[in-house]
C-alpha cells in the first residue's frame, strides 16, 4: 500500500505588513512544485456568507463586543463546513490566511473582548479540529506598519495606533508558546530568509504526514 | 419612600398564526393605560444590525447550521446592548416579540439544530438575564397555518412542512413546563378570552413587581 498523503490544514497568521500575502504565494508555489493539491483562504470571508458578514463587521455601524464575536465564528462555521472541511476530506492541502488565532490576538489582545467567550465559541465551532501548522509571521510593530502604509488606506481594523498592535502582537507570541502547532518566524529577516524557514516547516509537516 | 416600577421584559412566542402581532397591540394598550413605559421590539432582528444579519438568514444563500446559530445569537447580542438592556436600565418595559425560546424552538426542535449549542450560546449572551414573563400562545398547528397562510407568502422559515411546525409547538410547550417565567395561554379561544388571560398574567407580573 503506498503512503497516501492527507489533507493538512495550514493557517498563515501575523500583523499587518509581515508579508503574508507574499509567503502565501511563495506556499502556493512550492505546493505546486510538489504537486500537492490544495486550496487557499482566508477569514474572515472565505465564502459568500462569511464575505457579507465581514462586509457588515468592516464597514457597518455599531457591533456590540459580543456580537462581534459571533459574527466572526458565524464566518469561521460557515468557513469550515463549506470550504475547509470539504477540501480536507478530499486530500487536498488548505493555505488559510488568518484563523481562530487572529480572533484571540485581534479580538482579546488588540481590543480586550472577552477571551473566555472566545475560547467557549472555539469550542463550539472547532473543538476537535485545529490547524496541523500555524505559521505565524513576526516582525516588530514599526516594520510591519511602514510597510502596510505605503500599500493602501487603512480600514477600520488598521487605522487602530501603535499600542493596539502591539497588544495583538504580544498575544500571538503568547499563544506560540502555548500550542505546538505554531512556528514562529522572523519576518523581519530578508524575504530568502524568511522563506527558507518556511519550506523547512513545509517539508518537515510533509514528512510527518507521509510518516503516518 | 414610593414603590418604584422597575423595568420588566416581556417576551412573546408562539407558531406563527398564533395572534402575536394582534396581542402584541393588546399588551401595548395596556401598558398605555397604566401609564408604564416601555419599549416593543422583535427578533430576529431589533437593530440595523440584526434587520442585516435576518436578510442574510432569510433570502441569503446556503447557511451552515452553526452559522445559523451563531448569527441569530449575534444579533441577540446587539439587541440586548443597544436596545433591551438599555430600556430596561431606563425603567421602561420590554414587550418582544420572540426570544431565546424561538430559537430552542424553530432551530433546535423544528430543524434538529445541536440543543446543547443553542444552550452554550444563551449562557454566552444572556446567562445572567432572562425575561420576568414568557407569553406562550398556542394554538394546534393546524389553527395557526390556517391564519397565517391568509395573511401573506411564506417565506423560508414559513414554508415548512406541518411535521416541522409540531415539532416546533412541542418544544415551546416542554419548555413551559420547565421554566417558571412562562405563561400558556390557549389562543384557540376567542380573542376576548385569550386577552383576559394575558391582562391577568401583566397584572400578576406588575403587582410582583411593586412588591418588590
Amino acid at each position: 500500500m503506498s503512503a497516501q498523503i492527507a489533507g493538512c490544514f495550514i493557517t498563515v497568521e501575523g500583523i499587518e505588513g509581515v508579508g503574508k500575502s507574499t509567503n502565501i504565494q511563495f506556499i502556493q508555489d512550492w505546493l505546486e512544485e510538489q504537486k500537492t493539491p490544495y486550496i487557499v483562504t482566508r477569514e474572515p470571508g472565505g465564502t459568500e456568507l462569511g464575505e457579507s458578514l465581514r462586509e457588515l463587521l468592516l464597514h457597518g455601524g455599531s457591533v456590540s463586543d459580543d456580537a462581534e464575536l459571533l459574527m466572526m465564528f458565524a464566518s469561521r462555521a460557515q468557513h469550515l463546513a463549506q470550504k475547509i472541511k470539504p477540501a480536507l476530506a478530499d486530500g487536498k492541502w488548505v493555505v488559510c490566511d488568518r484563523f481562530t488565532d487572529s480572533t484571540y490576538a485581534y479580538q482579546g489582545g488588540g481590543r480586550g473582548l472577552n477571551l473566555d467567550h472566545i475560547s467557549q465559541l472555539e469550542r463550539l465551532v472547532h473543538a476537535n479540529m485545529q490547524p496541523d501548522l500555524t505559521l505565524l509571521l513576526d516582525a516588530p510593530v514599526e516594520v510591519g506598519r511602514a510597510r502596510a502604509a505605503k500599500r493602501s488606506a487603512f480600514d477600520r481594523i488598521e487605522a487602530e495606533d501603535l499600542a493596539f498592535f502591539n497588544r495583538v502582537r504580544d498575544m500571538f507570541l503568547a499563544r506560540s508558546k502555548q500550542h505546538e502547532r505554531y512556528k514562529v518566524i522572523d519576518a523581519s529577516q530578508p524575504l530568502e530568509c524568511v522563506q527558507r524557514s518556511i519550506k523547512v516547516a513545509l517539508q518537515q509537516l510533509k514528512e510527518k504526514v507521509m510518516a503516518k
